[in-house]
């Protein structure tokens, strides 16, 4: 069956565009998670054509395909199929930026344009537009995020609520246009996401039910005033606080960036690697050495980071607001370009006296965050899976897969309190430390009154005791956390099942929709949606 | 096969809760538009529950049902479903608020809840909380202009994107939960909308695929700070330089509420009636008439209205950005709670000299915006549908259907550009003049990059050769729109074949899940998704 696929893909997208060679397949079954799968080969599309083409040979030989945009979701399932033997439908080589409207404000774009292409484009033609970007780095896609309903650190941090037109080819081949798309010249499908009728956007996301080959995302004109704050907590139990006292700014519409509140140990491993030498290679971290650490690093137990755009007095507006709001808590810095560019001139200058390392370390935690504020595509945060690793690569962070890091992703939603915070911590501490790791965690408030708790199980793949620990890490801490109604926003194949309980509604809704765009279940069969066949 | 269905509903709900009297037909039979429909029954639940004993009976006896929330849906086809002799299900007896959350700022609905019910509550709850409202009165309910994707004055004026956490009746009776509804004990259903897994609450709007016994909606905690801003600009086609001036301050964030502009002739319908005896008792009015009532108005050709919400200092940097936007076209009011006082004052005392006439107009029309944009309800805008009525009743603004008023809206959505504002009117102006109408107009900024064009064609439902001339303009106009790619945003019966053309992907999908979910298309038949039988 997948050898006649194969030839009659070969036909359709000539030599280049398919690959089943041992080394190519043996690449895409790598993953962060500690199992995946190997598909049957590798299908490499130029256009929404090509994609359609793909199906319709899928449908005929009834291979599953599982489309990925540039395969670069780590610690979510990377670029494996829920299944043995699917066809995977790279799209990375659909990477054309459509169209980019500095009058509106939007970028039409494939699912192969990366965080940096676009980045690039925006600079490279003077647009005046920022985008937002996700802490992925700057190869991933932005499609593939926004279907998968990731979040950067801007305004425009929800990725699905800042998209538009999308489109979409269907299990028979059939191309669907969203929005006001379908409509011959249709105006507004660009900038209003709804069209007339059902909204369908949304049926395309953690789903299974097309091939998405087109979206647009929304873009910032570049702001008037930019403040960075930055706010850290000494004491771990004032998280609580914290969130209480940031949700009412978040609701005012005065904080409109997807405000991060990062722990000690997710900053220290975005900027560095655990300390195997002073903890006598065991782990989690003594907590002596995490408090020396912690200080080294000019770091809080909590640590705040979200951007204040606007006009110069709003900014001022909201810095005053905020500085309020925490007061007690903490002092918020604020730090805006001018500010940046002379701290960095006085660490060079203090590190040439050798005074400089701690507010060097700072600084270097602070850039890439300034970064992502603005939406500039990052490094750093790529450094954070390779926390554990034994043996790790020198030089920049790289793929996380060619490191050899193990990754799981927990993701829970949170109502925005700070009692929800604390009931989310008390669930996974326990676990974390009973399975000997130390728990990175981050708490986006991610619009005006929820947000997402990312914490992260990193291992080290080459140790198969360790990634049995990450595994069973994994499972404990999110099956206690669904079970306290703590649902993750996004999940890895290893957490799907466990999002579907039998007999549930939604669940079999999702199914009927499925049998009834993909009767014969090719389209990424099993992902989020449960096979229907 | 209604029969039967009538009794076993009645068996169901009780006699009290099935009517099928000719009174009651007749009543549900009214339009605002030119032909309706008339049902077979009437039947109003109590609860959820309710609801799903309806819906089975329908389905084993093939009754049509058509779910009405509070059947205000005036100029979209008030209560009138698409088929004849459909079953009414009048959801107004579930009128329940079945939580305001005043920490995170939500309230969860019923469809029976009329927006002055859920204000009323608010208000006597001293929660500190605003809602949004629309411009379709106190009675209307929340959740049915939610699911027509409908729109009011403030920060939260898109209803959809402040929506979450839908309960529904499906077509066989089982109830569907999203966001994390369907989870036991799901912590953030109801500040969450996405869930984990395909996000379908966008299947259920303008659409007939459920029935929705339940929703949150979003609430504003009251700004520290809050200013109305008000402008007119005298010139007709100063309209697309306002457009343009305006973009900037909504793509960046400065004005974030749903900013309005309408014409002279919108604000005269919602504060006057037709000058009959000035007009020689002929439409359209001639420019002289026009000119002499904007002028007593105190009103532009063109007028905004929107509001600034913050902190103290925020609000005030905005209306500074604002005046600076507009420079050149025109001088902002700005209107906050102190002025407003004094301006009634001071209104009240020169009318008292004989000299407030002309103030008092324009505070007249003021104050209703005033409140729209902290989200109070207003009778006001009732009155335009009365505009052309020869018999108007008297007394404050009532029920258009209660008042013969004929009312069809005409709504496209455009790009937020002056050009587009253009295209539209030199699209419908000549339509609308051909016919003898005014064209009382309004676009309103919904989001960050788009508008909504309002245009209505309001007649009297009394002279037959009106009613004619309405229909033709109408269909004229929105065909021509949609030629030029210009879609409404939402329509009424009438409307709804004009969206679907032969062979359209968008339609076909809509229509495949609709089968999936209701293979017997008992729920709302031909309401937007095209018939499945």
């Amino acid at each position: 069956m997948s050898e006649t696929a194969i030839k009659a893909w070969s036909a359709a997208l000539g030599a280049s565009g398919v690959a089943a060679d041992n080394a190519t397949l043996d690449r895409y079954a790598r993953t962060t998670q500690v199992t995946g799968t190997r598909p049957v080969c590798v299908l490499y599309p130029r256009s929404t054509h090509e994609v359609q083409e793909i199906v319709r040979v899928a449908a005929a030989q009834g291979v599953v395909l599982y489309p990925i945009s540039r395969g670069k979701n780590w610690g979510y399932g990377d670029m494996c199929a829920p299944t043995e033997g699917a066809a995977i439908v790279d799209l990375s080589r659909m990477n054309r930026i459509l169209e980019v409207n500095t009058e509106l404000a939007y970028a039409v774009i494939e699912p192969g344009v990366s965080q940096q292409e676009l980045f690039d484009y925006l600079q490279e033609h003077q647009t005046g537009l920022w985008m937002d970007s996700t802490g992925a780095g700057p190869d991933s896609s932005l499609v593939g995020n926004t279907l998968d309903r990731g979040f950067g650190h801007t305004r425009y941090g929800d990725h699905f609520a800042t998209a538009s037109g999308f489109e979409i080819v269907m299990a028979d081949g059939r191309v669907l246009n969203t929005s006001f798309g379908h409509y011959p010249n249709g105006k507004a499908t660009h900038v209003y996401p709804y069209g007339v009728g059902p909204y369908l956007d949304g049926l395309f996301c953690q789903s299974n039910l097309g091939i998405i080959t087109r979206i647009t995302v929304w873009l910032m004109p570049k702001p008037d005033a930019f403040q960075l704050f930055f706010l850290s907590v000494k004491d771990e139990d004032k998280l609580t606080a914290l969130v209480d006292r940031l949700r009412p700014m978040r609701l005012a519409g005065i904080l409109t960036s997807a405000v991060h509140i990062a722990n000690d140990l997710r900053l220290l491993s975005a900027t560095g690697r655990y300390p195997w030498s002073e903890t006598g290679g065991k782990t989690p971290m003594p907590p002596e050495v995490r408090a020396r650490l912690r200080r080294d690093g000019g770091m809080g137990a909590w640590n705040v980071a979200g951007a204040l755009t606007g006009t110069r007095s709003q900014v001022r507006g909201a810095c005053a607001a905020l500085r309020k709001a925490v007061a007690g808590l903490g002092r918020p810095i604020f730090v805006g370009d001018t500010k940046l560019a002379l701290a960095k001139k006085v660490a060079r200058g203090l590190n040439s006296v050798g005074l400089g390392t701690r507010l060097t370390g700072k600084l270097r935690s602070l850039i890439p965050n300034y970064g992502l504020l603005k939406g500039f595509p990052a490094i750093e945060p790529l450094m954070g899976p390779q926390w554990l690793l034994r043996n790790p690569p020198s030089g920049p962070p790289c793929d996380p897969l060619d490191a050899g890091c193990g990754l799981i992703w927990i993701s829970p939603v949170l109502p925005m309190t700070g009692r929800d915070a604390r009931a989310v911590l008390d669930i996974v501490s326990p676990v974390f430390a009973k399975h000997a790791f130390d728990m990175p965690a981050t708490f986006t408030l991610l619009n005006e009154r929820s947000m997402v708790g990312i914490l992260n199980v990193a291992f080290d793949k080459s140790l198969p005791e360790e990634a049995a620990r990450a595994t069973a890490c994994y499972d404990e801490a999110v099956d206690a956390l669904i079970a306290q109604g703590y649902i993750p926003y996004r999940t890895g194949l290893r957490g799907m099942p466990k999002l579907v309980q039998p007999g549930d509604t939604f669940w079999e809704v999702a199914q009927q929709v499925k049998r009834a765009l993909d009767p014969s279940d090719i389209i990424s069969r099993g992902r989020y949606i449960p096979p229907t066949k």
